[in-house]
């Protein structure tokens, strides 16, 4: 919205709006629109002028389209004039999804500035480790100073104590012009529970549907044109005005849509004609947990996502490496899950699980490897630990490599969490800042109980309100200039570089892609083509027949024992002479 | 179930499980078996003993699965023996959709005795009439001695009030001897509220999804394995058992599962197998109130169902011919969506409805004719009117003929409401027969309430626990007899004749079929190839232009006036000696 057009609100039940400008709390009755709108005609803001809706003559209440929150969450609105920010990354060629290396960061905690300022400094390292996109956790204003993001409620207002909006076009426009582009984690399953005033404004919301976070919005019941109409519009805001790159939806299977168009749908249809229309490669990631192949389906058939997050891969991995078996690992351990969701994307297809007690998935059909963005760790499977720890407070290095290998080797996207690169033993916990006392007890204790249920042993975690809980999630940057730290780093860097490089690695068809592997002596390997991924996750070497093969990563861990080769516990990648049709003794 | 097969039962939270036999109350144990299940092995049942389970030690509740209730919902259940019956209807050739004149009838307010073998004395009357399947209300039991059935309880026990398992047998075995199919009404949607045990046993349902009846069924939760088998079983049951040629789906749209494959697509593809392994012509005919076709497209992209009701045929024809504009009639009136629906299947594609405060619908695409069941009215439309009065109270005989004309000479799949075919006087109230005092007031106040919002001038209704509001929704057979009611039988008898016949009217391809209207002179032309159905609502002549034709029906509403052809309100039916493009003058 150009800021000389008049401001607008939708407000369907109400009789009377006024816009209330600040500091003076003069009030300008607003005009009556038709389909529940009200515009502010007769107002003349400042640059930088705040305001707020009342409606039918009650307390000022924030834009629900505010695109800036400068006070927080419960303060006034402010305008953003997109055209003030003048862009530099007119030269920036964008990578799209199938050459993608994403990289998952929490702005409050990547960097010691915890802005989007601070993580500036951060992006020659990042461009050095060859990564092509950062996601960012959700950056739509949440309560507070502190916290994940996932409780947003005002959409299109960047956080302001990251640095609000024009903080953000500086970061993306920095991230351009380093060659890195910038995904943004938005959430339109539910908002937050404080400062969300949206229900003030009109049927936001429904009790027809529930999640796991509160009511669901409403997307297709009385009302819910407008609702869609908000966030396609958020989703559009963040592309065009922010010029970022691709979206990360968050928990799509709990947008409940009836329609006869699935909101999901109408919103990759909307993103690709914008993508057409603008000549970038945008896309949007989904984050589902049902091994349903429609999320990622071409539409009509299917809600034509990008792609879609693969926990089945990180369960499979994550078990078969630390032999947990609590909550959602229950279901995984064994290596044949892990080889499923290596060649297949999901490793559950409508066998039972036992962790939600039913059968999961289906199988995804014929889809390319670029469709399922994988990592051995993220904010979630780090941060919803009691202790926030991360794998490699948990298992060997050679382990971790393994995962390193297999994440980033893959025929899928892959994604690293932030600081996993240099194998920052910081923890990431859950952290909010809710102004609200009885919503700090709400969390906390449902947090406790949440952990019980899902079976840790101890689930003792610290206070997610706690300034604690924020303080030791921040990355320690000095300590990446250790040895250590430089050597894992550099591991990352060339198994990077590696994937970027090697011919077999390009291709993301699965049928290209073939794991074998014994349970017994724990080994497995992902061949793709020529290439072959060793992976040791036992203590001690195992046996391998191979063809005659050149080591690409990790030749230490072979040795030659004339027909067989010994591989150490860890991984090796090889590129054999022939496809090899057994690795089997 | 062979009756020789131990009972079983799915109650996974249970501790233990005992088989209650009746009179005796003698409990027998029941071993566990893998998923939840519970056998009562050692149970030898005499035939007829009634029986029901207890858990952990709690009062003797029905069999979720029984067959039969024969003292109501809240009593013991009851084996069938459904090898005892023994079939006379091997000689039977079911007739598909596509040539399908369906008549919806409630058993209990159908003839004086109320029951399944009360309706065989009618069948000679309906074959007469010269259509292909009877469609019966919910027959699964349900709360007392009467009610529409759409608070049934116990989904695999014909009830007990009707003539129970072998009164239905008979029944289905009656039609087919008189060539007659039989459609049944099922609930998938929600459980009534008096008598449903099923919360008992297991996670049958859910508070995640809500209909405007209760809490939805579990398809896609913790447990919802069982409890979509519980539903697939229901479906074969009543196909398989009764020899029953279709099911009609109770409001498919609060059918909420977000499963890979959603329960109806499941279910559609299931019946196709049976269907195919049978030779017999099986269908499903879902009510959807969304104009969302993804309903009746084939799997995979759609759920595959054979058809779905057409409310925006019923609301725009009803609106036209009656000026009604409370409720859902406010978004039709004119010709124009009358004209859309007859010849799309929906009305509504996209555009805002009032009524649903949302845009409603898309376009149905593609689809043929048979997928849209059609009709003036129905019991909902009938029963849902505060004073339950029928299209013959509201408008004069000429507009019923149109109606009646529009509904069986239509490209769609055409339903009669039980009566119409004579113009029964009788209304068809809304009735119930909980015991429970809270529930029958709650259900009074409900539907005052829903009825004031509806927008009813004069909400005033019969109580629905009153007998009389059963009673007096009682069909009066001899009424049947009258001269007024033997000539509006023979007008559809001899309407349905026309459609069988005429071999314009044998295709359903909507391409075919073509509207022209005058929303000033309230006339419509519906044009199938060459046979022209001519529509005049108002109440005076209009001049029409055709071509050379032959009357099919209704010649005494037409006067030759040279080049222009006058025709008198209501309907006449020609057959043209070339296609025509306009009959405007």
């Amino acid at each position: 919205m150009a800021s000389s057009e008049p401001l607008r609100v939708w407000a369907p039940r109400a009789k009377r709006v006024d816009l209330v400008l600040f500091p003076s709390e003069e009030r300008v009755h607003c005009r009556p629109a038709p389909g529940g709108w009200f515009v502010a005609e007769r107002a003349v803001l400042e640059p930088e002028q705040k305001y707020a809706f009342s409606l039918d003559g009650g307390p000022p209440l924030p834009d629900p389209r505010s695109a800036d929150q400068p006070e927080g969450v419960h303060g006034p609105s402010r305008r953003v004039d997109f055209e003030r920010f003048s862009w530099s990354d007119a030269e920036y060629g964008p990578v799209p999804l199938e050459r993608a290396v994403i990289y998952e960061l929490h702005v409050g905690t990547f960097t010691e500035a915890g802005t989007f300022d601070g993580v500036l400094a951060e992006l020659p390292r990042l461009r050095a480790l060859g990564i092509t996109h950062i996601e960012l956790m959700p950056v739509a204003s949440f309560p507070g100073e502190r916290g994940w993001g996932y409780d947003g409620v005002s959409l299109f207002a960047p956080q302001a104590s990251y640095g609000g909006p024009y903080g953000l076009m500086r970061l993306v426009d920095a991230c351009h012009r380093e060659g890195i582009g910038v995904i943004v984690d938005v959430v339109y399953n539910h908002l937050g529970p404080s400062g969300n005033y949206l229900g003030h404004f009109g049927p936001y919301f429904t009790g027809r549907y529930h999640t796991p976070w509160g009511d669901a919005l409403n997307f297709d019941g009385p009302g819910s044109d407008e609702v869609r109409r908000f966030v396609l519009d958020n989703a559009r805001f963040w592309l065009e005005k922010y010029h970022v790159d691709g979206l990360r939806l968050d928990a799509v299977q709990t947008i409940f849509d009836q329609s006869p168009e699935h909101l999901l749908a109408t919103l990759s249809r909307e993103v690709a004609e914008f993508a057409r229309a603008s000549g970038r490669p945008l896309f949007l990631i989904g984050e589902c947990d049902l091994n349903a192949a429609r999320f990622i389906t071409e539409r009509p058939r299917g809600y034509g996502l990008d792609a879609q997050w693969s926990d089945d891969f990180h369960y499979a991995l994550h078990a078969a490496l630390t032999g947990e078996r609590a909550g959602y690992y229950q279901d995984f351990g064994p290596l044949r899950p892990l080889a499923r969701a290596l060649t297949q994307g999901y490793a559950l297809q409508g066998e039972f699980s036992r962790y939600r007690q039913r059968g999961q998935g289906a199988p995804p059909g014929n889809q390319p490897g670029r469709r399922f963005v994988v990592y051995s760790q993220n904010h979630d499977q780090v941060g919803n630990r009691p202790r926030g720890d991360r794998l490699t407070a948990l298992v060997s290095e050679a382990k971790c490599t393994i995962a390193a290998g297999l994440t980033l080797l893959s025929p899928f996207t892959p994604m690293l969490f932030m600081g996993e690169e240099w194998g920052a033993p910081s923890p990431f916990h859950y952290f909010i800042d809710h102004a609200e006392p009885e919503l700090r007890d709400a969390v906390r204790s449902g947090r406790q109980r949440e952990m019980s249920e899902f079976g840790w042993e101890n689930p003792e975690t610290l206070d997610p309100s706690s300034e604690d809980a924020f303080h030791r999630s921040k990355l320690n940057a000095c300590l990446a200039e250790t040895d250590a730290a430089k050597r894992t780093f550099e591991r990352y860097r060339s198994l990077i570089a590696l994937r970027r490089k090697h011919p077999e690695l390009q291709s993301d068809e699965l049928k290209k892609v073939r794991a074998e592997f014994d349970e017994d002596e724990r080994w497995l390997v992902l061949w793709r083509g020529r290439v072959g991924l060793l992976c040791n996750f036992s203590e001690r070497p195992v046996s391998l027949r191979l063809p005659a093969f050149r080591p690409l990563f990790g030749e230490e861990n072979l040795q030659d024992r004339g027909a067989l080769t010994l591989l150490l516990p860890g991984l090796a990648v090889i590129e054999a002479s022939r496809k090899k049709r057994s690795a089997r003794r």
